[in-house]
């Protein structure tokens, strides 16, 4: 990568902080003046003297002892500026966000509404756009904002799905209350009336078309009433047990509850938003992955043709693009494929979503210059690279530009500081099913006459403009395409490549590494075996002791600092035959009987901006010191001395 | 209040900047030294020559001019550090907030899990016992954390208080698979056998009670076993559908949804919430208030009576500790007694949570310097003033420590920058009911045993560390007791009680000001009203156009900043009547008839630590800064000029 990227983070000896500082400095000089003056006559209601004996008040010796004992208590923290560093989805942070979020906290701006925060409201608008326009959305119909991370962005997004889901049986009722005959186009492409529809059908509308029955209603009947009709019929002013009821009494229902599809290697918050939503954790689906720990996308039609034959109403599915172990895009492309098949033969169809949390911003890489999406080819040609990306990826990651929501987080590959999430949302009305009008705050408009408001249609409330700020002074400097950003995460992909050939080639004896493929981004997940070791228990053992030679621990410096994760059955069943295959004989039955209990695989996500460095060689460094831990820990494991095995 | 408290904010002028700056650049070098020592002996992977022409570099370029077009950018922020602004509950951060904020950011923790935040997510465990010990909490038996804000505070209370309600069916259904015979304490004080309770009597446990049928399952039968039972038959993960049609098989239930109380000054974030939840907004029932805005407490037991006889059950009940539009504090105490003649008379109990996200740092005010609880003389004493706090006052914050869940955001009157809220639990056992277990990080435990793998507890995944040095670093500096952060606090309320006399007193012939009545905190809400304007309308759109006049606009600084709500039917049917009285003959029927446009009421939030100056004397700047603007805007309510009004 090119030294002019790098320069705009601080650097593994702080080598750009002089940066950094004037850029402090300015914000803070800049801030003080402009209080300055704000009403310049007035008088200071600080006692003069007071000032002048400043060092001696005793409230500021107490904050200068008290930070410098922050200071000291934070060198405890994890190197995680480090290319050293290889564990959890952490590294360095831009300059620009950095120093954008220290200035403007000095006004510390709440984004909630554009009354407390004019400025950086707008600025959050700008990002969202700019994530938009990464992504492919259209800027006019979709719609996004910043949250407090992908948990919230991916409640944010099954919260909106349930309430479309919903809305074609609040629209038939409210169709009937106000004398209206409505229109709707099933999946399957007829045109049908809305009132000869039952159930099953009034769940399986297009989520576009379930949001078009709105504009037909307000074309019939004035719109608070239609509101109101609305309102009255929805889950959520009826709640869970009287919707129930209604659903039941109004249908004689006996359909299942709805159910969330989500790849298995889907993020565990999943499991606390359908618990929080009231769905119900039996109803997220895992779906089995692949070799490439993909979506199995066969067995997710099988499950949809499942599903359809019992008639379970289906609220969401979840593509993971970028799943947090092993940084698996799912094939995007081809799980919009398979709803529009379901759409076409089975008339049914659902919400699709990407947690593209991590991955998301990879979609940079796909972008020129002009912000034109390139193939394959023209990347490589870019990025002055071969082989990478392949067709199937672009593929997979262009398609993001057709999923109904996607959450995407800057505070992970958009290298800015917690917190940062963003949601996106394709067709903007659906955020109309959530809103909730506070009694007094009149909604301001942007400059298209769209509210900044934010918090009538979101689910957090106080949010700091800083973060907006840093997230906006980074996509200014490192711009979404693979001139800049895209080149950055790039640069970062080589490097896990890279590091993944090095532990294929990599002279290892008596040690074997036995890698997962080659990711989709930069998370590189493998693990040692040994001769002696026949079990997968020891294995395992061996495995965790390394990952524990390679963690920051009391005292010392760690050579390499690295994380694991389990693969565990039945979530990666579908993934796990190359690893057994090379773990002897009985890994086989251990999968049947204790796959429950998994097996361990060290994870390094090889995100750092210098992670490309050729001197220090940070590849080979890490090779080398997963040797030297593994033949350490050898000993500990087998009950044998070091010694011993270095000869066997 | 003494200079000493002012000395730890930047200051009007920036008074104070140097210390700020220099705590900044302490922080900055000695993070770039920290820096330096791991691996002192790398390379610096920065080409050398490229660090020379920095200043060149093109990227740098680009970053300094985007910073520079940022700073001038924000010069458009609202003045939210000015004693001129005193319009939403946003003000100064303390200096200690903004050092410790930008000095861990630097190194950017996360503090899901002390894997990424070993040093921060031990400062968040410190915080949370800081404000438990504030409150009242037992620190061994209650659990607190930060979270973005009050609403998810606000939001995991609900989401806890759900699972605790329904507890104790699952237990039933778990002792009866596992054959133990258990015995449950009612709220009227019999011992009951479980097995022999129906279904209204199950879903009125007491909170701990629910929790200690937990204990009781674990002294019969494996621990792994009582999990699996429970977790087989809760709500979170059967969801509501499935839920709902097995109380209805297994209890021929026909009781109607659960309903959550909260006073009508309650947040609007409450209905987003019980949508979200799947509670339902018909389930959200707004409690009447009195004349001083605090939740009728004849009207809760009224409530209670009525619901009980319909057998309804009460989810929770939430007391408001400082309302956003009057800073309200409901009688927590008398609250607690209601619910306590529940039990005793009706058998009827709930949880009861305080929303004390703006008022909750005021509990301060009631201990004195060695954190003892303190009389309303004592306080007095401590404060050197009179008349206020009043011991109704002392008794209301107290019995915070009584509630089972609590919101407290310390990005309100705990002055530091946003994002800070917190949700501290009574009893730490109920947090296990909403606990989901990552598949495989391994979680750490804190100095007592306590995991801080918060990501298992917590509805949200990557948070900043950073938000909770700031708030550390605060209650450092700021002790929270009458001598410092309470002192702070008291002072921002005699403010507001002196603009509140002063708007009484005051010559604002031929206007009259109207007030609220004296505030338990610190917002004032008055309107004005002026003999030719008889029509309730009128009287609106006069005080809209004051708000307006006092409000920021593009390319002029307001004298003064201030805010606006709207009193509304039926919400504050009782705290209206001495307002309406004063308004003239239509304003009763245009209650009546017009009451949910509501009433325009002029909202001045006094929490800026120089609010109290005497030079420059912002009190008195404000109430001739709300005549001057009145005088303004007459002329266009009534289609006169100013000039001939003046000699009305």
């Amino acid at each position: 990568m090119t030294d002019s990227i790098k320069s705009l983070f601080l650097g593994p000896k702080g080598e750009h902080s002089a940066l950094l500082e004037e850029l402090v400095q300015t914000a803070l000089a800049d801030h003080v003046e402009w209080r300055r003056r704000f009403h310049a006559a007035d008088p200071s209601p600080v006692n003069s003297d007071e000032d002048v004996s400043l060092g001696t008040v005793s409230n500021v010796g107490t904050l200068k002892n008290n930070f410098l004992q922050l200071l000291s208590r934070l060198h405890a923290s994890i190197p995680a500026f480090s290319a050293r560093y290889n564990a959890h989805m952490l590294s360095e942070q831009t300059i620009a966000a950095q120093a954008a979020y220290f200035a403007t906290m000095l006004y510390n701006p709440n984004n909630i509404s554009s009354e407390v925060a004019p400025v950086t409201t707008v600025l959050e608008v700008e990002v969202a756009r700019q994530l938009a326009e990464m992504i492919g959305y259209d800027q006019q119909r979709s719609w996004g904002h910043l949250t407090s991370g992908g948990t919230i962005a991916n409640f944010e997004a099954l919260w909106i799905a349930r309430n479309v889901l919903y809305h074609p049986i609040a629209a038939a009722g409210a169709a009937q209350e106000l004398g209206v005959d409505l229109r709707v186009t099933l999946p399957n492409g007829s045109c049908e009336r809305l009132r000869d529809l039952d159930l099953w059908q009034l769940l399986n509308v297009r989520p576009a078309c379930a949001l078009d029955l709105w504009d037909q209603l307000w074309a019939c009947a004035p719109r608070s009433l239609v509101e109101k009709s609305l309102r009255d019929r929805s889950l959520a002013t009826l709640g869970y047990q009287d919707y129930s009821r209604r659903l039941a009494a109004g249908f004689g229902d006996t359909l299942p509850p709805g159910v969330v599809l989500v790849s298995a290697t889907g993020h565990y918050s999943w499991e606390k938003i359908v618990r929080a939503l009231g769905i119900g954790a039996n109803q997220l689906i895992l779906l089995p992955v692949d070799e490439r720990c993909h979506m199995d996308t066969f067995a997710l039609w099988e499950k949809i043709v499942e599903l359809s034959a019992r008639r379970v109403p289906i609220m969401a599915c979840v593509a993971v693009c970028g799943s947090t172990e092993e940084s698996a895009i799912d094939r995007v492309d081809e799980i919009l494929s398979i709803r529009a098949m379901a759409e076409r033969k089975l008339g049914v169809t659902f919400h699709v979503h990407a947690d593209a949390c991590y991955g998301g911003y990879a979609a940079s890489i796909t972008r020129g210059a002009g912000n034109e999406r390139q193939t394959a080819k023209e990347i490589q040609a870019a990025l002055g690279v071969s082989h990478w990306p392949t067709e199937e990826w672009v593929r997979s990651v262009s398609a993001l530009e057709s999923v109904d929501s996607l959450s995407i987080d800057p505070h992970k590959l958009g290298y800015t500081p917690y917190p940062a999430g963003a949601f996106l949302l394709k067709d903007r009305r659906a955020r109309e099913l959530v809103a909730v009008d506070p009694p007094y705050l009149a909604p301001a408009v942007d400059d298209r006459g769209d509210s900044v408001f934010l918090g009538r249609f979101i689910f957090e409330g106080s949010k700091p403009g800083a973060s907006a700020a840093a997230v906006w002074l980074t996509h200014r400097t490192l711009p979404l395409n693979n001139t800049a950003h895209g080149r950055l995460i790039a640069s970062t992909v080589a490097a896990a490549h890279r590091l993944h050939d090095e532990l294929g080639r990599a002279e290892l004896s008596p040690f074997t590494a036995i890698r997962l493929p080659s990711p989709d981004l930069n998370i590189v997940c493998f693990l040692l075996v040994h001769p002696t070791l026949e079990s997968v228990a020891d294995i395992n053992a061996l495995n965790e002791a390394i990952y524990r030679e390679l963690s920051p621990s009391q005292g010392k410096a760690a050579e390499y600092i690295i994380s694991r994760t389990r693969l565990m059955s039945p979530a990666y069943d579908g993934a796990i035959q190359p690893v057994l295959g090379a773990l002897g004989r009985d890994a086989q039955s251990y999968w049947r009987r204790h796959g429950a209990e998994g097996i361990v695989i060290l994870r390094t996500t090889i995100m750092n901006p210098f992670a490309d460095s050729e001197r220090p060689d940070y590849t080979a460094g890490m090779v080398a010191a997963v040797y030297d831990a593994a033949a350490r820990c050898l000993g500990r494991i087998c009950g044998r001395s070091t010694a011993s095995l270095a000869e066997a």
